[in-house]
């Protein structure tokens, strides 16, 4: 089963990515009102049910893949 | 309105940061089947429909989010 694994930096935390990539869009004229810059991590789990494999994936999100400080991560099954 | 867009690599490309992971976990007992590792932009685009959002984010990915050699994209609309 695929689980995709949204990571984004919190809202309050100073996201340099995302101002970066607005100014360079609005240098090119392609104003956006918002960008955030994250991670995206895809697990291919195998587990009987998805309620196991979302379970293993929060646990894993949890274990290595997003820092609580500054981060929120989201999940999502992917078909 | 927010439009996520969500970068992985090719999976002809060694996703080194992917393998990476991927021995973490084995190492602390978490098996998976496979990951890879991209990136996640959220972008907060002012258009009058939800089509006309989803374009102008296709072009901004298109023109600074990935690179097309190594990676590939798809766009979410987030709810």
């Amino acid at each position: 089963m695929k689980i995709g694994v949204k990571v984004l930096p919190r809202s309050e935390v100073l996201d340099s990515q995302g101002r970066a990539v607005e100014k360079t869009l609005a240098q090119h004229g392609k104003t956006v009102a918002a960008c955030r810059v994250g991670k995206y991590v895809q697990l291919e789990i195998d587990a009987p049910t998805q309620e196991k494999a979302l379970e293993q994936a929060r646990e894993i999100a949890s274990f290595v893949l997003y820092n609580p400080l500054i981060e929120t991560f989201e999940l999502e099954v992917v078909k």
